[in-house]
């Protein structure tokens, strides 16, 4: 888009490229559970959003639970997928939206929420290591793969990486909760390790990410900025590895540190 | 709190301070409304929050329409607050808790959004000029009084400024939506002018962000990160100038940019 670009003091007119949100409706077996807005992806990536979103809500746990998830075309909104599962699957609609209300990141009870992530989720039990170098290294090597944010400057990023370091995948995205959803449930369609994971995000460490991962069995949660308070104490109750600050050869470890080695 | 810190491969011990997030019920007339998240801030700044998320919200025009924020004490999950309103006020609980689900951050339809924002909110219509130099200046200001910021690096910060670019008041918050409702309610309570400002905003210049500026009669908005594309789309609609990007003597304008002056 043309913008006006206003550099000490002088006008010029400019181009410059914005991060793309659009609504994405979400339904489970024919019905809506939540209308999330996300950065468009293609089909692939919407498929992999509703799979981390589902995971991470602790409706499926197998990738097997997932038979397909369809575009429907668009809504009076935007873009509609529905979601078939498969027959055996269990879906409280009503907790589900529930919870979804309850994590949304503006707001709701995070004690409830905890509440309700402790009822469906056991703490994540994982004897791996992994050493500060490797997690020193990490938000780094996210970043020389976050194309989009190169471009807009207005994204998100999440990455799941193993623990020598290796990054498995990145995804975008203009929410941080959707740019976690995309990178795991990315993993869990190809059914790639979550238990010698470590969980990359770009922004701030909140209790919701933490949750995220425990609920995918993910045992370590890493990145540059700060965890707020209740996402330690989410970690230390989940049995999450948080490690925050992680910049310039530094790593700050707030919960679960016996997985963190020299 | 105790953190283990790792420096180039060395472990220490280390003590951290983190940002405190905790519930907030927000009742109107004695009926909850929403739970917020947020960093509790004392009595006076959980009423300013109030103040601000009712007048974004569209709830109350004037500072009359507050009679009171009471304290009730902590529910189960933390703290309650109660807000009186002058018996004309009307308030439409349905329209208020669906909305309030709809402006989360996590997601729910923007383009539905903006529709009920068009619905309640006429467009910000004012003809104050900023210079580019003012609003160059203001993100590094507001920077140097963000104290949270300096002690955990895990809070947002929103400020209100006028158009020679004072800071009339800085809130901070682990919420962005809850930093800019606190320092527009700390304005609104006050009778401070809106029409004359510049709302600043340390996080992503997102839809909601402008939505509330509009809402709360501001003209401006700036930040040092990138607008999303829903946010000048929305700018443009409601009348708000979309300032992103500002940083190191530069400001791209987005939307509205016959405000901006040299």
């Amino acid at each position: 888009m043309r913008v006006v670009r206003w550099v000490d003091g002088s006008r010029t007119d400019a181009s410059d490229r914005l991060a793309l949100e659009e609504p994405l409706e979400i339904r489970v077996r024919g019905r809506a559970v939540t209308v999330t807005m996300r950065t468009p992806g293609g089909e692939d990536e919407d498929a992999e959003l509703c799979a981390g979103f589902l995971l991470t809500e602790g409706i499926v746990r197998g990738r097997e639970d997932v038979l397909k998830v369809e575009a429907c075309g668009r809504n009076e909104w935007g873009n509609v997928v529905n979601v078939l599962l498969a027959p055996l699957v269990h879906v409280d609609f009503e907790r589900l939206t529930r919870h979804v209300f309850a994590s949304s990141s503006c707001g709701v009870c995070g004690k409830a929420t905890i509440e309700a992530v402790r009822g469906g989720c056991s703490p994540v039990r994982s004897d791996v290591r992994v050493s500060a170098g490797v997690l020193a290294g990490l938000p780094r090597r996210m970043r020389d793969r976050q194309a989009l944010f190169e471009a807009t400057g207005a994204v998100h990023a999440a990455a799941l990486a193993d623990v020598r370091g290796e990054l498995k995948v990145v995804r975008e995205d203009v929410g941080r909760h959707n740019a976690v959803d995309k990178a795991l449930g990315h993993a869990f369609v190809r059914g790639m390790a979550m238990a010698d994971g470590v969980l990359v995000v770009s922004g701030r460490i909140s209790f919701e990410i933490v949750q995220k991962a425990a609920m995918a069995g993910v045992p370590v949660v890493c990145g540059v900025s700060a965890p707020t308070s209740l996402a330690v104490e989410c970690g230390e109750e989940l049995g999450v590895t948080v490690a925050g600050f992680v910049r310039d050869g530094r790593v700050n470890v707030y919960s679960r540190g016996e997985r963190v080695i020299a």
